[in-house]
């Protein structure tokens, strides 16, 4: 993910963090076409995920971030059907 | 997702956060081909994900539960990308 995109992400998420409102979710909603238009990988939007928390709360349990380990292998899986159909449809083209 | 599904994540991943084994991760990696193959939405695999860490840890902060809820508007987005692909791949049969 390029650097800019990760620290968008991590700015949004630490601003709807702090105050569930509308226009914060409507920004996280905006910001999500980015990243599937950039071609992120899900894998790598849980991993930056992973990494503004460990930023955000430095004192969190390390099982948890372990648990962010386990959805990362579970996205990869995700991530490659996304992948598929994006070469499918570069085929039709 | 089916209730069995999300008693089998939650096991699977409780065992995972509890000892990171190359078995224990392994089984992950396995089971994810199983939500692929049910038709298991990305944003479903978080929500029940999230579920499974509050009930793991009932002290976790709210923020990082909030934070939660953000990623699941991000995979949603993925979830239309792959469902889209489903039908793509429908459509050509």
């Amino acid at each position: 993910m390029p650097r800019e995109i990760e620290r968008q992400y991590k700015e949004i998420l630490k601003q709807y963090v702090m105050q569930q409102t509308e226009k914060n979710l409507y920004a996280g909603q905006n910001f999500s076409r980015q990243l599937i238009k950039k071609n992120v990988a899900p894998e790598e939007v849980i991993s930056v995920h992973k990494a503004a928390l460990e930023e955000m709360f430095p004192e969190l349990q390390t099982e948890v971030l372990h648990s962010f380990d386990f959805l990362i292998e579970m996205m990869i899986r995700y991530g490659l059907a996304h992948s598929e159909h994006q070469s499918l449809l570069q085929h039709q083209k």
